[in-house]
């Protein structure tokens, strides 16, 4: 039989994304809310190394629901990667009087909680939170949804100029190994086409896309590339191939970056993080350990934190095809 | 063996919502995509009896989906509410050689739509559109998630003025006969209480959370009302309510009105706008006719109108659990 | 010659304006920059009566410069109106080693603050903090800015319903003796009638610019109506008169209420409040009391308390002829 | 004295910026109101050479006030540049019976259109259409405070992930020859240093002003860096600097790019294109011509178009003060 569980450390760690202070928030009420002790960890894992924890009550996570970023940190640790590291983090919980872990972050985030987990026999929960939608056993992580919203904002301030000048513009948005706000936002963007990294369309098919999209009588064009797009050019050497293989485009590269992590997160984010920490919360006063709440078909669902690091996530092919249509 | 399906006309009708346009785009370029003509008919059914009816083209839909609101108009028609108004509207759809219609709408365009395809065995599908969420064979209507956003910014705000001054703010929100919108808005706006038509809290209740609430140290409060909420009381008698019956509460009102059905469709409902549309347009090319398109765990389904109409939505009995647990 | 100043306090009073937290940053900064303490004031004029005072640094606010609403909260002081009330906030003033106080607010915030000032020679300046910009002295008043474009954002929102209805709207704006808001918006939204306080336009002349508009093409209006307008009639008895007194329109009200005054501070505020706060600690610094700083011929000027609250702004009279001609 | 105008073209040239819409809009609706014909030309002065002419109404400029870029498009125009080219344009005008001409643009704009002015006889008024605000003779051109804004939502963006990772932020914004934007939006965005091409900083104060923001306790930090600043690096020379010389610091790049010339226009860019409308039109019917409508202490003024393009505009001291006190 477990152990009761009397106090609850969360953390935060890897990039941050809109929702990890809404998921905070849950996580310390839903403590509140059952009488357990709620402890925030700054700076990720660094802060398991340095032992740096703040009680947090109710109204310690007042005004943050809308609020991007994350209050308690985040910060990659070196340390945390050996197992001495692991026994120092083991040994500021148990002093601390810490029984129980809430890790909001991707794959790194979970596998190093796993292997903590494991090695320490320590209650372990974890909550999605990237804005790429790349982890296996949710729908969505926390931040895709606003994450996609402004990158929408941004290509409609784009196209504005785009059309004013038609132009056809190449616009990056992240997602290195999956293309997940990429199909998304050029779909809901009207991109002439998307080149993302679980599809190889090839440079010819581009250049028919444009050909065709021009003849159509488009006189500006959005192509949105994932940062990790497959057709084996990065967005300046794109821009380059169509000034010299292609005649009278006036091409202009646009590079999204960082902003597509911040900002307050949209209402479905918020929900969504409110959600997940009462489920982890729960969770973890239930007995569970190394598993990830996630939302499947609209409900809160368990998954193996294992499974979650190593099963894949897919891309709708229908997206595809509905992007081909609407350029038409 | 049904015709062939050569002309579809597509109308809007009832309430608009951010999406309607974008979901008339992705009519108008499937139609493109399969060779067949698209009408546009304007005012919604009023349009289908005085024959407004327009060519529409790949083109023709150009920088709409950003747009709120619907370019093809919405209306009432007392007079298709007759056989012999209807019998009009056919006589004017045969007379343009419309052979199938795409009905993008609620529950009275559903009624209306349903009606006029038995008495004229004339090919429909619909698309819901509506802020409220409240078709059945749906997770999700056109705008409702484009309608949180707009709420939960506004909310932002008050909750600024709130939080300066110590206030109590009562915010109505839409939703007559459900209360969707009130619960995630409630729950993302970080409200004290949510009241819904779903659920008759009671007066009671509402006091004694107020008062739990500001025991808890909460200085400002927040509770948001749905239009049809079951308390018995308008959002202005709730104000006198508190002002005569609990001392110290500074409470104002806010009533936010038609700015929650405008504005540009979040990135969500622009992504849902294509794929309903693409799935509306090739299920009257399979034959297809009286069914609604539907977004069910994340694919693209089809509920007969019927259904969709007599369905009842339910309130997410998890989120008002995760309400209750968040204003601790 | 004035005593020399070291300790600087600052608060907020009145209602609330975006601007006031970027306002108090910069107070509180200049403090810093010049090597004197600051001590931040809450609850207004009852947190003189309370000493409800704390120490500022400039880490003290952090991450503020873009929060609407105010960190030092505002209030209402009944007791300060007395002269004993004012003695003891100069009492609780003096026992902190407070010597100059920074005020922001509106008019009433500087009819207080004088007075006290003259009773007690105690140094004060005055910052305009309301969104109203009604205080003279000053082309901006804080808050101003943001609270216009909070409100065109709205129009924009509800233009898109009104135009894909046909209907009529009446959208009733913050000003309850001044028209600055509705006139800027009026025009920015574009709004087809604008009624001021300033100005007694007559419900004949609004009926007959209504009709002249509908003949000109427009099938739908809004009619932007500041809280004070002159017409004699509340929004809902202008809409009650458009019922029965014209034929065929849809008429509908939305008053913008609360989430006016929210929301962060544009970049214009946030640059007027920095402006504002270094101006008003230099001013200090440099001997200088009773005066209030303001924007004019976008330079930082002091104009006297009395004549900033005896003054009267006046409406621009280019502004309702190019509003005129707009709704041609 | 003057030939009578019965007949005005309105063109826009050179970059897009926010507000030109509403200035058309205003254009036209003034033509109306004095009955006077308006004909709309496409593409700039390349529309000039090719007669893409259309008359255009007070209905057909409806709905564009908010919109972002340009309706009548913008286009360079190599033939212009010849007076052959001109005297094609002259000839197309004379053809179409328009009598005067007003220019919407920049720098570039109004040298083009003074030249031909004189070359012709023909009368022109222009209007500053740039996001830059660098013409001579206006305090603000259209569409710098729309940019302002764009600007500082995305810093607000930034600084959420930036303060969550502890980092430090170069963010490029638009400005090749002017650093108005970068020195507004480095205040609004709490940037710790601002780099402008007015002013050169020079590479060891850079290195002096970060290490006194982190001992002052500042976790990260964000320099605002316009595209033309004097530093003699580019913005990822200026982060290889960093990261070569400086301890410790986690140092990311974001260049903001075109996005900042699109969105809706801020109220105030859409009152200042409709007053700068009637003035340029008023300006014609007077029969004045070579000169530009301009903001000068918030009313409308005419500078002579030469003095317009010679003249320079000055950065405004007190914000680079007001700057460095912030960032105390």
């Amino acid at each position: 039989m477990p152990k009761e569980i009397k106090k609850i450390g969360v953390f935060t760690s890897g990039g941050d994304s809109p929702g990890m202070n809404a998921a905070i928030r849950s996580v310390v009420r839903t403590c509140a809310y059952h009488n357990k002790e709620c402890i925030g960890i700054y700076q990720g894992f660094e802060g398991l190394m340095t032992g740096e924890f703040e009680v947090m009550d109710a109204r310690s996570v007042k005004g943050i629901i809308n609020k991007g970023g994350t209050m308690l940190k985040s910060a990659r640790s070196q340390e945390f990667r050996s197992h001495e590291g692991r026994k120092k983090a083991y040994e500021n919980l148990k002093k601390a009087g810490i029984d129980a872990l809430v890790a909001i972050g991707g794959d790194g985030t979970f596998t190093g909680t796993m292997v903590f987990s494991k090695e320490f026999g320590f209650p372990v929960i974890g909550i999605p939170g990237t804005i790429d939608n790349d982890i296996f056993g949710t729908s969505h992580t926390l931040g895709f949804d606003t994450a996609q919203n402004t990158v929408v904002e941004a290509i409609d301030k784009i196209r504005d100029t785009a059309s004013s000048h038609n132009r056809l513009f190449f616009i990056e948005v992240m997602g290195r190994d999956v293309g997940h706000i990429a199909l998304n936002v050029g779909i809901a963007g009207g991109a002439e086409e998307i080149l993302i990294p679980e599809e190889d369309l090839g440079l010819d098919r581009l250049v028919e896309s444009l050909n065709r999209s021009r003849k159509s009588g488009k006189s500006s064009s959005i192509v949105v590339v994932a940062e990790g797009d497959k057709i084996g050019k990065n967005i300046f050497e794109l821009k380059d191939y169509v000034d010299q293989n292609m005649e009278g485009y006036d091409v202009r590269v646009s590079v999204l970056g960082h902003m597509q992590r911040g900002g307050p997160p949209s209402c479905f984010d918020r929900v969504l993080a409110s959600r997940m920490g009462v489920k982890a919360v729960e969770s973890l006063l239930e007995g569970k350990s190394n598993f990830m709440v996630g939302l499947l078909n609209n409900k809160m669902e368990l998954t193996p934190l294992e499974k979650a690091i190593k099963g894949k996530t897919t891309i709708n092919l229908e997206l595809l095809r509905v992007s081909d249509i609407m350029s038409t």
